[in-house]
């Protein structure tokens, strides 16, 4: 079941914001979706978005300038929440904005007291997936997915382990290497623990050395990205895709930092390149 | 003195957000400006654009999706904030959102205790004007205004009255006759007391009754807008206009609302409409 939370005309479509009650995480969950004009009974092909660190669906619904070119492309694009929240749900114990709500890093979590709630892996592999297949008109044949940050890593992960679902994955400064990078071994840690097999399962590098394989990749990065050096370190993905022959355009953006106002720059532009592939 | 809170690439130019001390309202004033790449000692034409109630810069600079259409026509976007700010700034009285903080109507008020602070007039025609044209690379000569809802009635009362600075002025769901409505006749009330005649020069169909002219003058305004038949009246504009022999493009847009959702489909749009204006 699912409620509409709102929904609003925008570019010729509508944009809608949804919540609902999750199996996975045993919360309500909150998520966006903007469906363009259409002829009735069509089905249309789907991005999924992945946000990053502290975002919920709102950030790029509201910043990520996505809608004008979804509408021209007849583009289906679902945002997703990035935790579960609600009471209940257990946080960073520090209250740190890298860990626990608004940092689910989507894994479904081992470790007590976040595996309860934190299984964001399964909702946004299985449940979510289910839910707005039946409730909006898409073409399950055509999806691909993108993300941004935490959420690039995301779309690396969910899109080298779904290589049939996915067409194309692409991302923006995403977290390409976890297990090597501060905010990716707090994450795995905390919610895998010590488990090696579970967080290279989870870390878009190590996968692709493990034999994982997309048709394409799209990555664009800012190079006045604060968090590049020590957190993103796209030339680790770089080598593992040399290494592997996975065709990976990497666009170093000069002057870019890691905010919606880069996103927003170049969002069309991946939506171009995905609808190209989903056709 | 201008002092720089913040700078982001995007859409191939600058987007950033600035603050100052104003001399018209007594307070700090934080504004945003985005100027596209262009040649050296290159002079732009300037967009204003005046926010609504409840608004500061903000919301049009993350949710406008005004940056990419600017960048493509060589367009420098100023939007200054609504109202005066910080310690001392009288509110409403009940803290009601349409008048005080967020609300400044875009004159200066007589009233006590509004008149120290809130001359939002002053503001957007005097002073940040020779501000911003002195910081950044504005040709004065070339300038058009567009504003939405408390701000569509800014941005027509501040064309009408300065015709030879403005080449055109467009407007989103503008409050077109503010002495004739509810958010008006408080604001007004309010700011102006019981001074008939300024309450006119604050009105963009009794400027119009009363003489003043524009060039060419674009409105969008949605259908569904849950303001349109108390606040908003757009046929009041249509019949002054008509009256005058004013070139008015009103376009009723079918399913929209008075959100951003709404605006950022169309700013473009209002973008493109000026550019040519502004050739």
């Amino acid at each position: 079941m699912i409620e509409t939370v709102s929904t609003a005309r925008a570019h010729g479509g509508t944009q809608g914001v949804y919540r609902h009650r999750s199996a996975a995480t045993g919360t309500d969950m909150t998520f966006s979706v903007f469906v363009p004009d259409h002829a009735p009974g069509a089905r249309l092909p789907v991005v999924w978005y992945l946000s990053g660190l502290t975002c919920t669906h709102a950030n790029v619904t509201e910043k990520g300038e996505y809608r004008r070119a979804c509408a021209e492309l007849g583009l289906i694009f679902v945002a997703p929440d990035t935790s579960p929240r609600g009471e209940g749900v257990p946080d960073d114990p520090a209250g740190a904005y890298d860990f626990g709500l608004g940092a689910g890093f989507y894994v479904d979590a081992t470790q007590p007291p976040f595996d309860r709630h934190y299984r964001l892996w399964s909702y946004v592999t299985d449940e979510l997936p289910a839910l707005v297949a039946e409730a909006f008109p898409i073409d399950t044949t055509r999806q691909s997915i993108t993300g941004h940050s935490m959420g690039g890593h995301g779309a690396l992960t969910v899109g080298l382990r779904f290589p049939e679902r996915f067409r194309a994955v692409s991302a923006f400064a995403p977290i390409v290497a976890p297990s090597q990078v501060p905010w990716g071994q707090k994450a795995l840690g905390g919610y895998l623990g010590e488990d090696c097999a579970a967080w290279r399962r989870h870390d878009a590098v190590a996968l692709i050395e493990d034999g994982a394989r997309v048709k394409a990749l799209l990555v664009d990065q800012g190079d006045a990205d604060s968090f590049l050096a020590e957190q993103l370190r796209p030339e680790l993905l770089a080598d593992a895709c040399e290494k592997a022959g996975i065709p990976l355009t990497l666009r170093m953006q000069p002057g870019y930092d890691h905010s919606y106002y880069f996103i927003s720059t170049f969002l069309a532009d991946h939506l171009a390149w995905h609808a190209e592939r989903l056709r």
